[in-house]
């Protein structure tokens, strides 16, 4: 189905973006978790919009309620459901829109698709305010997987022009994370990240928009996890990361430069630190034949600029079928990728924690059948 | 599961690359789908290994038998499952290999992940050589999608340095497609393709290997396949794509060199053509909020260069838990780019006929409840 | 996953008898799809308790609130999720249960499945007011069902000792359904009804409780409806209502006495019935290898006493290791029956809407390949 | 999909009856269980027919092959693929049935869900058959329960109006199914099984056919196994049971003579057995609120007498819409029961490992975040 995710750690995503409440139903997850309601809530603050002057006007609190799952702030087994209340919604501003759809929006296939009768408000159920559910979920998916010892954290790595670098991929670890994790504005040199709040800006004032490149490392990731063909550890990855509005391409470990090296100078050696196997290099993103090998598993993905621009665009009528111009009004950001970097975030950590459910059958030393 | 795809098109792809055969079990095709087997062969043919010098000297003949579902050569509604007898087998090659993982391999993570039971010989169930079951159900779907007016196929936009160019994303159609159909070689530019051949036979001389990109489109594809969020054709596909070994990275229309563009460079701008919906670029690649948007689906993969090469390499001993050399004998692809263009099709095609099929519950003009 | 169920019209109820909430996420529904809000409000009001003298004096509305998928009383395609607030709670009554278990409930199970965690109030996702999300899922397929020519209704078979006859299997129809769905106590014979009553009200004064059987039928549903194997409607049907407590046994068409016949006696002889081919008599139920056959669709559900009575009985402390016996305090039916005869109609309403939204990619006559 | 169960333990069973082969592919197997194909065989044997005079004359050995997913006698991780060949086809016998539906049968239904597709040969995928690769998968999961502890036996409960008694539910143990196992024709009392046996040769010389009810009982189950509301032990047993053709009725531990009872003597009461909490009766079949108690689980399904019978039958012309007389030929077991009873205990078995393999993902003492 088209908003659910996941194995055992499963996830429907509802909700539109003027509706009166955008939110998410879990399974899977253990009875027994500690849920610290307020990291959750400062992990979704890095989402949220209106902090700055690169983020949208439109200011909502984005404090779930979680209105089935938890007792006593642990989870009692029992499917985990929050919402988050839209109180900050201006439907007027979207009237035109099942008529005239927004270039590089979902507005003309949902028209096409649903036959008219989508909800048109705010992009509905395609609007950007739909990662605050998937948030809610990466938001837990993260706190487990920190009890686990694996730690996950995205830089910009570029907006428009302004490049940050990439990480090492072989050498990152939990402390250059977690540095990441405490900035306001996570890149690896913050002089990048000036240029890139200034390229913002600009493209604002320019009544434009920009995109980027977020990159997303997990380190303490054990060997083991994933499965080979369609549940591999890219399969699911990606699987959740095109589910985040904007993403148009993901890249693991080295990526597609990757296709223009010798296999002799991607191929990663192998070799022993103490007791554990790593890789001298880590072109392989820490992910072999869909399995993790223990190095960091790093991706990258793509965002594109913002769609919605202030502009006079080309479009067309589609009840008169004709060619007309297009203005948009409404409040958005010059660019998500700021606001998309704990939503990637979010999705890494959704797609390991199923993955480390998943592999809870496999062949295990006690196994009563070995 | 692992090695299962799809929601209404479903396939299981079983086998190794040593075992009495590989297969595949589909459910979900209709019943009364003629499927011509003799178009199938030379689909699989085209992926089929021994065919020159650029390729491995395994000579498998890579037909299938269908065992269940077809009756008078038409499906019957049941599971449809075919397999492919291995019989050109030499398991002696890969004694070694539990102990000294091959580098850019699966060895290492499958043996933390199988505990030491899983099928090393030729790569087990990680083979390149199950793409050939994914060929069979790609090319029954391919035949289906040309009965719904849509035309699939792709190009080696590089191997190594060497680049073929990028389709024309909004120019791309079906007579396009079909010439590429029917090269040996698929490229755009012949001269480009002499240049990869060669860039390949010089690597295989040089004991080493070679990565590239594919890129595919499917013209003739309606507006309107696909849903939002985790269910969309990016995701769809990139889940498939990312089942094809050596995958690295996938973009869709414009890709990464979208995350540098403006949003009003960037945006499609729509226009009626007749009573079409168009758009003039199509840097979205077909797509947009996962929904199909009528203009050709393009994407493109990055494939590594193959991990087997006849170097000398570092790698460790798992049991006596230190580093130690290896030499991989055997018999490997230099590239195996040119192979993976059938394979890459057939993803494409698997995962817009499931799409397809899953669309079928919309809003139709005809539901009784409108 | 636990708590979710369905293919195409797939459902997740969340919630506790105690939590702030309970409700569905249900996705697949086409878009523009009318919900009638007053109506599916009356289908709700018939499980509702605190109706009578034979029902709980836990008093509740059980208003759902519509917090996504709706726009101006339509679907639009995004996934739907509906809440009910709990208010009358007190979860005080439940305190003792975690330690001794009630005879019949799920609490010692619970206990061990999640060492400790679950939530007990109330019986916590167990409880049988988890039911009232699975009727508004219910109350909508209906709906849906009502415009595609289907009619579901049940009666109270039997209640204890009380008999109230069977359905005439073969001559069921949707008139005799519309009459059973206007009555208060629905039952074949209204004495017999009457008998059931004072039934359950002597239980009542004998602090005990009393089970029954539910058959339910559905008229209409045309020929070609579910799928072979695990799919057929049985098979659906019965996974479905297996998940409303207390149910202990299912039987299709003539059921367990089927086994008593003879092949010559049991089997429904065909005959034309103008152009429509139906059975003489309806012993398979209107369903055969798992697909439905254009006969009525019945089946028969065996529901077990209450299980909270309020005479002392025996249990265990688990955390003394000791027998011990326990008293059950708070408010509960002397009889489900009653209530459950709603649960069972949305049930069967709940498995047609999804094998029918299933039953969409099969051969059509227009199908482009035939 | 149809012919597709599990969650974690999944199979698909493809094949028809006079398709080239059968089989069934699983996925979900760990690495490394061993596969004891004597046992298997002698496992299937048990299924196989013309062992008697009371079986079909059909001889055909049922040997799998397994083509994928054993190494060297255990599971390798990878989907384990089995398949039995067709040899003793006789697919003239059925020539007419396209056009004339079997009372009983799916001929008719499959008509109008596959458009005339389907195969009609020997009941195609709707066939007895069928069972061969569902006892190869449950053979497979009987002998990992073993290791588990746990034993799975059914008996001929009944078969026509001939009764064998039902098991004493809460004191049937693993000796006594142990002893059922070992017998040719599994029942309580021998005597019993004389008057079986003499009911059927009777049956089979008026050319009529029998039903009955089978009994399976499960011992060594520990609580905890199976979840709430649709993933409940009920739901996963009835969905799978379903599957196996002319099953019309499901009941568990006191079934649907629970129905009749009041609470307090359906209620089974707690006492500690040395440091076990047991009930002292088990009506509850060893299963509350969809989760193991750790009393045995037990459930009886009843078997419609085989359509299949020699008298001539009315029917009809599909071609002609007119009332047409039937007779079949062919070769067919008068009375399915007894080798029925293996298919049941695999369907029990497969069952229950699926659902042992979901439990994986709940709390345990050592988790890391409690």
């Amino acid at each position: 189905m088209s908003s659910t995710y996941g194995e055992r750690f499963r996830l429907t995503i509802f909700g539109q973006s003027h509706a009166p409440a955008i939110g998410v139903t879990m399974e899977g997850l253990p009875a027994g978790v500690p849920v610290d309601l307020d990291r959750l809530q400062q992990f979704l603050d890095r989402r949220a919009p209106g902090q700055s002057r690169i983020t949208t006007s439109r200011k909502e609190p984005d404090a779930p309620e979680f209105v089935s799952g938890l007792v006593e702030g642990r989870t009692c087994g029992a499917p985990v459901t929050a919402i988050i209340r839209n109180t900050n919604t201006r439907s007027g501003d979207y009237a035109n829109l099942r008529d005239c759809p927004r270039p590089g929006h979902a507005d003309y296939p949902a028209q096409v698709k649903y036959g008219g009768y989508q909800d048109v408000a705010g992009g509905g159920h395609f609007s950007g305010r739909l990662t605050a559910p998937l948030c809610i979920a990466g938001g837990i998916a993260l706190q487990l997987l920190e009890k686990l010892g694996i730690t996950v954290a995205a830089h910009i790595q570029s907006i428009g022009p302004v490049d940050d670098g990439r990480f090492d991929l072989a050498g990152v670890d939990a402390a250059q994370l977690q540095a990441l994790l405490r900035k306001p504005f996570p890149v690896l040199r913050d002089e990048a990240g000036d240029e890139m709040k200034a390229a913002i800006l600009a493209a604002k004032s320019d009544l434009d928009s920009l995109g980027g490149v977020i990159e997303c490392a997990a380190v303490g990731v054990p060997a083991g996890w994933g499965d080979p063909m369609f549940g591999g550890m890219e399969n699911r990855i990606a699987q959740m990361v095109f589910g985040i509005p904007a993403i148009r391409g993901i890249e693991f470990g080295l990526g597609f430069p990757a296709a223009r090296l010798t296999g002799s100078r991607h191929n990663d050696a192998y070799y022993m630190d103490g007791d554990t196997v790593k890789t001298r290099t880590n072109h392989h993103g820490g992910i072999l034949g869909g399995i993790t090998t223990g190095m960091p598993v790093v991706f990258r993905a793509a965002v594109k600029p913002t769609a919605s621009i202030a502009r006079r665009q080309e479009s067309v009528s589609l009840s008169e079928q004709r060619d007309a111009p297009l203005e948009i009004h409404g409040r958005h950001d010059p660019c998500i990728v700021p606001r998309a970097v704990p939503v990637v975030e979010a999705a890494m950590a959704i797609a390991l924690l199923d993955a480390y459910f998943c592999a809870g059958t496999n062949t295990t030393p006690d196994a009563p059948w070995l």
